[in-house]
């Protein structure tokens, strides 16, 4: 492989997840993780092992209930779509509850704190290979204007989230004005890739990133914007 | 590398580009291109070479002309910011219009009809190395809610926009209900991971993709949503 290339591994043979599975076990035993890699784990195995599941009926009336218990605002509904707002600051469809790939009678909620979720992801593989890794929770969101919905990042432990080059110099020698690289939701796209939605893949491995890249970082705090920063809210 | 891995490859040594110069011929004599390879390609490369260039003397009020003139609608307004929606129908900071990574005295414009600078990609590196790959163009946008940018694709030959897997079963046996996946935006993210902004790389490889992704597609067609069909617009 060339230098500077990255590889993006799928992560095969983690099964069903249940609650009180670990996560991290069940990626270090799958794979044969690297110190610096960033392992990207699909939100929905995150909040199954968490035990983030709600009794559902399969009705349009309980399922518009569980998602307006997980929104502090709705911004648009059209038909069966809720477009809202969660807890973490997330704006997406349904707050992020889920009905796909999930046991029939039940619902998928978004994890209570992802970011503690990518570090307890981490910590668990620390401790089950002793590898230091950097961990993206990904979750799959539409976005206005464009067609088609891409995997970002919901959490993140030991990889930073947005890049800050603000300040650095550009390929021609002047100073980038305001360059902030949200690296974290690259790398869950990136991840995506390998891992599809009918596939049943819910890991991936992102080999090669920047080592200075890897460090403390939190999606709360670095890439959900506050209202008044704003402009679309 | 592993079954179903990705490789992405940053595309090192092709210097500054002129207008009139073969982005096509720069890429394949930079590397060794295989079938079935996805390239990408930063929009900024593909306007100079294609003379998407206008005098810019550095001051605010030019500025702001040359972006309105890039506009058929203003959506916000904040400082020097301005968030404005493009001919091709892309919603972005200054319709587009960059003024990093150029020469003083210029300002770059995007491509007139991306989808197409794609093809002409596409088939010059046919035509140099005689090997079919898909063309994605990448430009960097914000977007409303999350804080820092990412690449995403602004024109495509020869691989899919959006992917649709609507109709297939999840993993569990039952049918997905809507699932679009915006394939060209992934790609086009995963490739900004080896690029970065200060290192004045423009293109790189994307290896490894499924062969059913390569078919003739468009960002216009695929992405760009419908104002009837947008809830933000």
């Amino acid at each position: 492989v060339s230098e500077g290339a990255l590889v993006v591994i799928p992560v095969r043979g983690i099964g069903e997840v249940r609650q009180g599975d670990s996560v991290a076990e069940s990626i270090a035993a799958a794979v044969a993780l690297e110190a610096g890699d960033v392992v990207v784990v699909t939100q929905k195995i995150v909040s199954k092992a968490e035990g983030r599941l709600v009794p559902f009926d399969g009705s349009m009336e309980q399922r518009r209930a569980i998602v307006e218990s997980e929104s502090v605002r709705v911004l648009r509904r059209r038909g069966d779509l809720i477009v809202a707002e969660t807890r973490h600051g997330f704006i997406c469809a349904n707050a992020g509850v889920d009905v796909s790939n999930v046991e029939e009678g039940w619902a998928v909620l978004l994890p209570a704190d992802p970011d503690r979720s990518a570090r307890r992801v981490r910590d668990g593989i620390r401790k089950a290979c002793g590898v230091e890794v950097g961990v993206v929770i990904s979750d799959t969101f539409g976005r206005p204007w464009r067609r088609g919905v891409t995997d970002v990042a919901i959490g993140v432990a030991g990889v930073a989230a947005v890049l800050d080059l603000r300040g650095e110099p550009d390929a021609l020698g002047r100073t980038l004005v305001t360059t902030e690289i949200c690296v974290a939701d690259e790398i869950a796209a990136a991840a995506d890739l390998v891992m599809g939605k009918a596939s049943g893949i819910p890991a991936a491995v992102v080999r090669g990133v920047d080592a200075a890249w890897l460090r403390d970082a939190s999606v709360r705090a670095e890439i959900v914007r506050s209202p008044n920063d704003d402009l679309f809210r």
